[in-house]
């Protein structure tokens, strides 16, 4: 599979290039592991601070354990003046995801640690970035909207913290445990894109958020992170499931695609989505406003019959599909349903920092430097003789 | 050489992943191609802006079109208020590769453009960046002084008006010069760390300046575009030319390794090391202090023969060893190298990202989503099984 050929211009899609103790993906059999558990047995039972130790300490941890991490994380909660001075500089018509990214690296100007290199300082960067990006999207919402940032609340929980930071209303239980539930799926998924964008600048050596802003970075685009954005600018496109058909048929028409249908290494359906799509439905009966709920649910049974219809083959819904509408109910703004990706896949991120820095398989550290194949051939096989400025 | 067993866990070293367009550099001969030409014929002969047409533009500009892609650079050199404010409120002690990152994303959020999806506007935002890159680093020199940024001048060329705005004096012709010679040599290098960080997240669609924001994390490291700083460090430590045997025996005994030396693709000597030393030579002259180009050539020499000796191969000198020193000798601060490495490559970052969002040679783009091998095992070959926490 991995010669020469098939690798070129693919994304590297398919080539196995390291090894890794933290996750593993099983397209074929849609299965998801995090350090040996199944993502779905997790989800509900864990919540994300369980996901974060086992994460970044490779066990679940038991009661002494997770409080001392919860409380690591309430103390690095808020953020440091000049942080939130920094945030109120921003155009308020910034995109969040240029906001968040800018945020990490000023976080790092803000870290006092930033010039130590150790496994154990890393770990605690991480854990700031992991405590604080919720902040850093919620002041954001906030400074953009011309209202001060809210001071975060020790008695509740990351997730609860967030969406009071968010909305300035304390969530409801049920509501709160979706949310965990939510951040706890998103966590980590291996190599993808956001995450082999962290380890790449980990290899060089740079630190903990030199790697996790290039991860927003690529987090961000529209093939990745940005998906679920997209997804619920598809549903309110849609707006009514009188529509679903023939905005279904226009898109296979036109050779566009259905937003959060199909998956990178998926070859059935994505095991999260099936934990999120009764989240919406519950969620879309708690708001009185089914429609999201059913305009999802009916569009994925369109699409997957018009792909199968026309291309033959099956399409498959990913974790995006349903955690728009989930965040949609949940009163998040569709374009923060991407900075919300990215302060639960955060965990994932900083764990594979750890591991390319520090626990990496390689006898040493060995930074990321592929080839390519120079097609450029401008003057022929010859290089190009140059010619003065006078001349040409 | 693509087999499984070899790539894994070595970085993707030797792997051929992708065509480009843009540069070619051949690790046996030696030999660097932007665009077809050799980069030590550029060198010296075209500036730093005919290199930027070259790279984004795919030919030397004749003498309008040099006259045109001048002005548009000047007239974006300055930086917005809002920018200016946010690094003014960064920490003085910042590490100033995260003001860097920090500032190309706080440029994200000041562009009007950014919501724009064209290979227009991509090329557009890759200007704005190389022309305001040298300006946030000035800035931020000027910033962490407690001094007022300067304002460009129309009248110096690119090189120039960054020595400008870091200095307060107009540079000399001959240190304009090599500056400018500097830029060109280390304006690109095919798919080295930063810039496949960049394609990584422009593989994404992610927009311009979020994959710069990638790149300059990854440059930050040491095993890449930190290590100008670090040959400057090392330099500083030894100090004296007597010094330079025992610390050449300490390195090796204690297996470190002498900052400078050694290349993951060259072969042979780094060819844009051969010009770099004699500017380094000359500006040694210049300022009265030949010293510290001494201790850098006779450490090379030392360098090489006991690692011939003792390994019983060569190792070659790469483009830091000697960019360090240069710059020394121009009055930029020693933690500002890799900064200005960044303003150099900042026009090879900015073709990559075109390409690869662009031009590529791929039918229709691929994110980058390589795949793992998971090693974890912790509860055999089966998956363990979940333990609530009150029985944990």
């Amino acid at each position: 599979m991995n010669d020469e050929r098939s690798i070129l211009n693919t994304g590297l899609r398919g080539v196995t290039i390291a090894t890794t103790r933290i996750s593993d993906v099983d397209g074929k059999a849609g299965k998801l592991l995090y350090r040996g558990y199944l993502a779905k047995e997790l989800a509900g039972k864990a919540g994300f601070e369980e996901i974060v130790h086992l994460l970044l300490f490779e066990k679940l941890p038991d009661k002494t354990e997770l409080e001392e991490l919860r409380s690591r994380l309430i103390n690095e909660r808020s953020l440091p003046e000049g942080v939130l001075a920094a945030l109120g500089a921003m155009p308020k018509q910034a995109l969040p995801m240029d906001v968040l990214q800018a945020g990490v690296a000023i976080l790092a100007a803000h870290d006092a640690d930033i010039r130590k290199n150790s496994q154990e300082a890393s770990i605690e960067m991480g854990l700031r970035l992991i405590a604080k990006l919720p902040a850093v999207v919620a002041a954001w919402e906030r400074i953009r909207n011309g209202k001060p940032p809210l001071e975060p609340k020790a008695e509740l929980g990351h997730a609860a913290n967030f969406l009071y930071l968010l909305t300035e209303k304390i969530p409801d239980e049920e509501t709160v445990q979706f949310f965990d539930t939510a951040l706890v799926l998103h966590a980590e998924h291996s190599f993808n894109a956001s995450t082999f964008a962290a380890r790449e600048v980990a290899s060089t050596r740079a630190h903990m958020y030199a790697a996790v802003g290039a991860a927003v970075g690529s987090l961000s685009g529209e093939l990745h992170g940005g998906a679920n954005t997209r997804v619920m600018e598809m549903l309110l496109e849609i707006g009514s499931a009188e529509k679903i058909e023939p905005y279904v048929n226009e898109v296979l028409e036109t050779g566009g695609k259905i937003m959060g249908l199909g998956h990178a290494v998926y070859e059935i359906d994505d095991p999260r989505a099936h934990i999120l799509a009764p989240m919406s439905k519950r969620m879309g009966e708690k708001t009185g406003e089914p429609k999201w709920y059913e305009i999802s649910t009916q569009l994925e049974q369109a699409g997957k019959a018009a792909f199968k219809k026309r291309k033959g083959n099956d399409i498959n819904v990913n974790v995006d599909f349903y955690s728009a509408s989930l965040y949609h109910y949940m009163g998040i703004p569709k374009d923060l349903f991407t900075p919300v990706f990215a302060i639960a896949r955060i965990a994932g991120w900083a764990a594979h920092v750890i591991e390319e820095q520090f626990a990496g398989a390689a006898p040493k550290p060995m930074l990321y430097r592929p080839e390519s194949e120079y097609v450029g051939n401008y003057c022929g096989p010859a290089e190009c003789a140059f010619v003065p400025i006078d001349q040409r």
